[in-house]
């Protein structure tokens, strides 16, 4: 958390908006909160920022054009198809942008234009079609959930559970980019080298048996550094922009035989959902929290990792739960189960300590890149956030209402995160979902099959 | 190798330029290489699309706007600054621009034009900036030198060198896009957290002490497959558009202790350099060879990793040549030192096997994408591919005729790799070269050096 964080009057819970929906106190999407997100209509079918409000998108480029936004904000910044560029204006940009749209949508201090235009101005979100967010020129996922960490430890390496390195480095690796995708929609089961049934034989090949998700939040920077220059750890966190739902699905049985020693590669770069919606680190000030506590034992953070402020205030409190409808739960009209739940605080180390990290060697970050924190499972049984931990690695199926089991997920099946952060004297906010429902493999290629 | 994979009249080894530079025989770039890059000349310092000839490049926006070019190919991709867009185009279409740009420059078969617009169509290499020449959307770095993989093995694991998925999987990792950078300059020493001196004391922070380089070759292929949609290996190697040498810079000292258990990240994410040149897979046909040989008792590759004809002819004979130039030795005018060759035929896994692999779960590659082979050294003690090979991770320094001797790399050390291919009747084609001068680190930063 960085000096300007301070609660301001975008954060007033008192403040309503003429868009009556968004003033439902359920609502994820109240006049506190104002995500960005990527969309289009059907009558424009560019895609093009959004704010969200209430059941309602608020149209940046429409606003911009009608001369509503301060002439202070770049204009190109909202011809483009994605949030790279107005994310590489940085925070500054953001913040004013918000205290902007919070003021047009304000039932206050919006002018008549704004409700006059409301037609051009705003479309319902559930006809919208939403885009990725960002063209992700690189994606890195974090491994900074240490229940997670040791719970997928316990079951690869129980003499061993936790990297002897996990205190002292917010362990990361490379993602793949090119498949990071909006979680709206289908995802296919992949194929590849299963491990041998015994050792010296053959591996298997086929469709993936052990498909699997991770419930992980993800995370936008301003990005710029050039290359050679470290993002010191007391401005790490000022340039995070905002916040999302990460679904890094993975591929257990791939995953095992191919991730020694380079770590993972085709189990993890099928697919990565991401939510539509990047709530903004402004909004999010309110639900600031310390960082993890570190047991006693724990040695203390090396100084490029380093800053009280960031202890104090650099974790963030969003409750996060998991989703799962089956084929046979929707052909009976059965509500999706809520198969766990967790919360981003069990996070070891900080978004700010992240990009500290990630930076140290002169790692040039760029706008636009995601950032993924790891899975972040809890203390509690009902806290572990993928199938491979809930089931013991398949040992213990989870049963559902139906009487169905999962070890784990099927084709058919549905996954779908949400979040939310909530606390005494504010409005709560919410991450709007990221879903994805299995389809089937593709059929085996070979050259014969040309 | 594909079907279209044929010997042409481009590669005719009595043709000649009417650029005599090109028709020395011991230019890299004769009228049968043809490689793309990106430059900019002092005249006119935006980036575009080159062709080396001889000690010139020619400028193909400048041809594209004198029509030079046939009006068939599509005139925006060489108003990019990158290759991205010609590259997305397809082999086909580089194979067309590939013949014009040969009958332009061949010294029987140039329009007047060619010769009469020289100045305003040619620069001198040595006078022009190179760019990389892609987006980097993805950076992918493979492991298939079966050498480097057993001396590197040999040294971190002598009980099981080689991994045991090693013969069944192109191990490959996902690397970082950003800081790939043209292999032309500076590279920063990395800061980063090594190895405890001795089990359960803290880590120490500071410069790498064990920088290295790794001797591999890059790909790029022309993308396009939709995400879900595997290419069979039957096509993988058709759309392989080209090749360069690579730098994949790394920091040992940093890489053994962060990379258990997800793999490098920023031991290898400080840098990657590639050669400014592509050397597309048509100039390369005459030096297509056999795939490595399997050992007896090896096994056979599954079915969606084997190809007979690229068994046949999916290896590339590239002669490679690293050199070493200290302070010392420049400071004593004395020239770099050779310090290892190798050849790009030791690899165990052809490129198409890699684009096969890379695809089966549903990957999808884009234009520009960067594909790496990893480290490829050979069998014999003068084939080892890198430092921690060459010293034996430190224990046998490099003598150097200066009475130097070096580890690792030192801070002013230069390593420049060259590639070549050469077969009888066939005019010989060069890679150029891919160069890089170590500078010292970065200030230590913390929260108080801020």
């Amino acid at each position: 958390m960085s000096d300007v964080d301070e609660v301001d009057e975008t954060h007033d819970p008192a403040r309503r908006s003429f868009v009556e929906s968004a003033n439902d106190p359920d609502t994820e999407f109240p006049i506190q909160n104002l995500p960005l997100g990527i969309f289009s209509t059907s009558r424009d079918p560019v895609p093009r920022i959004g704010v969200a409000i209430g059941d309602q998108i608020f149209d940046l480029k429409r606003a911009r054009s009608l001369e509503l936004l301060p002439s202070s904000l770049p204009s190109f910044v909202f011809e483009q198809t994605t949030l790279n560029a107005l994310f590489g204006q940085g925070r500054s940009t953001l913040r004013r942008l918000r205290r902007c749209v919070a003021d047009l949508l304000d039932r206050e201090t919006s002018a008549d234009i704004t409700k006059r235009r409301a037609a051009d101005l705003f479309a319902p979100i559930d006809q919208c079609t939403m885009y990725r967010p960002t063209d992700v020129g690189n994606y890195t996922d974090f491994y900074a959930g240490i229940y997670h960490a040791r719970a997928a430890g316990a079951l690869l390496t129980p003499e061993n559970p936790l990297p002897q390195n996990y205190k002292w480095i917010p362990i990361a690796y490379h993602g793949r980019a090119s498949s990071v995708q909006v979680g709206r929609g289908a995802i296919k089961r992949p194929l590849g080298q299963r491990p041998p049934s015994e050792p010296g034989r053959a591996p298997e090949f086929g469709p993936c048996e052990r498909l699997d998700f991770e419930l992980e939040m993800g995370f936008y920077h301003s990005g710029g550094n050039g290359i050679g220059h470290p993002i010191p750890i007391g401005e790490a966190g000022r340039e995070i922009l905002g916040f999302s739902l990460l679904n890094d699905w993975s591929a257990r049985d791939i995953q095992r035989w191919e991730m020694f020693p380079l770590g993972p590669f085709l189990s993890k770069s099928f697919a990565t959902f991401v939510s539509p919606w990047v709530v903004t680190s402004d909004a999010l000030i309110p639900f600031r929290v310390a960082a993890m506590e570190r047991p006693d034992g724990d040695p203390r953070p090396l100084g490029y990792l380093l800053d009280e402020a960031d202890q104090a205030a650099g974790g963030i409190d969003v409750d996060l739960e998991v989703y799962l409808s089956t084929e046979q739960m929707r052909s009976g009209a059965a509500p999706a189960v809520r198969i766990l739940t967790s919360n981003a605080r069990y996070l070891y180390w900080t978004p700010a300590q992240m990009i500290a990290h990630h930076t140290v060697n002169g790692c040039n970050l760029e706008a636009g890149d995601l950032i993924g924190t790891g899975t972040i499972s809890g203390p509690s049984p009902q806290e572990l956030s993928s199938m491979l931990e809930l089931t013991a690695a398949g040992a213990k199926p989870v049963g559902l209402p139906n009487c169905e089991r999962r070890s784990f997920l099927q084709d058919g099946d549905e996954i779908t995160f949400k979040g939310r952060c909530s606390r005494g004297g504010f409005a709560s906010v919410g991450f709007g979902s990221c879903t994805g429902r299995i389809s089937g493999a593709a059929p085996i290629v070979t050259k014969e099959a040309v």
